[in-house]
């Protein structure tokens, strides 16, 4: 199975990765691989406004034995359902399957495919991209019991120590001014395991870029982001 | 990569198989293969109408170097487009991506799924199956230019001696009395490549289980099925 290109985004840990495509609109790219970087390969592909990314769970190499049963987190880490049953990265292919957005194809002695709201993490390798065709892929009349819907956000405030903080961190280049509305969405998705959900005024951190963002929950079940730091600073 | 189950179609050609999933409601099954033919492996896979299948395009074997251009059969077989702009099987991964809708689990000291829509041939070997999450899979607003909707299908006529054979070989129990509704659907996707689809009152031969499907193109653009006979008889 060739590794055709590797995705590159802000989201460099598991924690804060959005637990469905589409939920956030978190900004990545997949760099094409030789041979795959050739531009005839990607012809037409503009025509299409989603993709379907097939990508590889790297870092399950050591899951060896096949286990039947998985505790997907929407269901709070408690809950087994069958691997089949759930889009769980522990299966027997260590495929993921993710619809994103096409924002850009960008030809520069090689392609590299701009789009959003991934649910990869840095790093991930690429093995196949197909176009998102809305007669086919979009089912009307297709039911889930199960994650019936989208995971409400939370609300989220923002201390006036870490909004500075954001600022500075973006006049040195660390962030972007778009960062701030894209950490804030990721925040509102709440990061934290479900089994971890209910707990207040315990610090989390999610890392984006080089910056790790500070949060946690109020008594009113607000999140609250903290901090925002450079990574390594204290 | 493991093989974890093999698809079971009466389209035991690729003539004949729709163009996309869920153009025709072909039933067909997966036959899981051990150690994924466990039922706890799909315990709560009931609660989701649709599933996401990923398979092997076998026969594509002889393909070795890397073509960054393919001619879709929707195209017309002449127009190319990039491969990763298409969902041709001669692409890296060979990996091919249907949603089918799950009819039902049967455990039966194994596993069998019970699929309808699928669009891969018999004897597809099966490498991932996901449930379809509607609200992140069905796309609102996602649009292609290419293939934006279903093809359009051809009226069908029947002979009356196809009609005949039709319910002569199903009393000898080679085809179901569900089958012509189905056989009919699949003529009216008129299975021939684009490039034959003016062709008038040439014949063409569909093979659905054991039995041939006869069908030309009559002056006025219908779709006629000629003769029903079981393969191997003239």
């Amino acid at each position: 199975m060739p590794i055709i290109g590797m995705h590159h985004s802000p989201l460099v840990q598991k924690f804060g990765i959005p637990r469905q495509p589409n939920l956030v609109q978190v900004p990545s790219h997949i760099k094409m691989l030789k041979p795959y970087d050739d531009p005839d390969a990607f012809e037409g592909l503009m025509a299409f406004s989603h993709l379907w990314i097939i990508w590889q769970t790297h870092g399950n190499r050591e899951w060896v034995k096949f286990k039947p049963k998985v505790r997907p987190p929407r269901m709070g880490g408690n809950a087994k359902l069958g691997v089949f049953a759930t889009r769980s990265t522990y299966r027997p292919s260590s495929l993921g399957l993710s619809v994103v957005k096409l924002e850009d194809i960008e030809v520069n002695g090689g392609v590299t495919l701009h789009l959003s709201g991934a649910d990869m993490v840095d790093g991930t390798p690429i093995v196949d991209i197909k176009p998102y065709l809305p007669y086919s892929d979009a089912v009307s009349g297709a039911v889930s019991n199960f994650a019936p819907e989208a995971p409400m956000p939370k609300a989220v405030t923002v201390d006036p120590i870490a909004q500075a903080d954001f600022v500075c961190l973006t006049n040195q280049g660390h962030l972007q001014p778009s960062d701030f509305d894209i950490i804030e969405a990721l925040i509102a998705q709440d990061p934290r395991p479900a089994y971890r959900q209910h707990e207040v005024d315990v610090n989390s951190v999610m890392r984006y870029r080089k910056v790790d963002i500070e949060f946690r929950m109020l008594n009113n079940q607000t999140l609250n982001i903290k901090a925002v730091r450079l990574v390594g600073s204290s």
